[in-house]
């Protein structure tokens, strides 16, 4: 991927620290399957699906574990 | 998601930051599956099944570690 | 929930917080599934499938990992 | 449990560290199904599943991390 | 392996470390499955499978973990 | 067992350090699989498939972020 997406993990509250942890998961995604029209298709596979939506907030969490200890936790 | 839900992760106790972690978890699907409606309708599928109770407490686990560090395990 | 269940991550021995990250990871659980009769119909489902007991381990490992790290590990 | 089977998480070298953490992988699915016949009658369904024995080596894994900073890793 | 690919953890930008996290999954495949042509024919397996997309991201956030921590988090 | 095979955690290099992270995690299946021949009929099994290959691939990284930890991520 030659696009800037991820120039900081600093963010200005918590709550956008897990909006940059949902984007980090995502693009952990994007690189191995970088066809926006598969990633479409294959929707309904796992945002209707308890098991795959359980298996991405387990990513959300790694992810916004690194982006709060880069922001000190916002303390 | 516009609404603020997510201000900081410094609770009183121990056991309000488990239960943080536990928001955390579920915001976690929600990004992903915004509609209520089928939540609800996957929730028989996930609260009786012993595979995803075991998952969901592995992401609740990863968050309480963020929730504690940040807290300083409320030593 | 309403009961407290969780005061303090502070455990005498090692055992002692081995034993709480087990409480964490029941918790975990009981959050999602309050209903104590479905989680007892739902117990040979996982007490007796290697799969579930290991991931049910996972978990569990996972939760010591806080409670060390909140003991400085015993040291 | 009543029996006392942790007392430290300090060892005298990182193999030894490596073994507690399988100690306590075991414990963290005996303290589930403490039956030691249920357990020896599900060994070969793990022994012999590559998936199972992955999934055994995340929670040893999960667990050294614990072992070896407790142990400053050993420097 | 013979061949050095992986000299330093310390990278110039947060996307830059994040592509690290990136090979450094994939290399954690190869090392098991080094034959290149065996790998080419799985990729439509995990590309196409919404469920070995997340579990990938997973890695990658675990990765991405230790990539970080070793850049200070670019703060 | 009884052989040695693990005095150190230090390593001269992070790709020394992703190379013991191998071992560490192949280490983790032999304890529970301590039989060459068994796991020598298994590696078709995970050695040609997706989905075992990236849970390999996250004990993997699991085991790096310790081994690169303990040597301070050879900054």
């Amino acid at each position: 991927m030659t696009d800037t997406w991820l120039t900081s993990l600093i963010t200005d509250t918590p709550q956008a620290g897990f909006e940059l942890a949902i984007t980090l998961s995502r693009r952990g995604v994007k690189y191995t399957q970088p066809d926006g029209e598969v990633l479409h298709k294959l929707r309904p596979e796992y945002s209707e699906d308890a098991d795959a939506l359980i298996a991405g907030s387990q990513v959300v969490a790694t992810n916004f574990q690194t982006v709060a200890a880069a922001n000190n936790y916002w303390r």
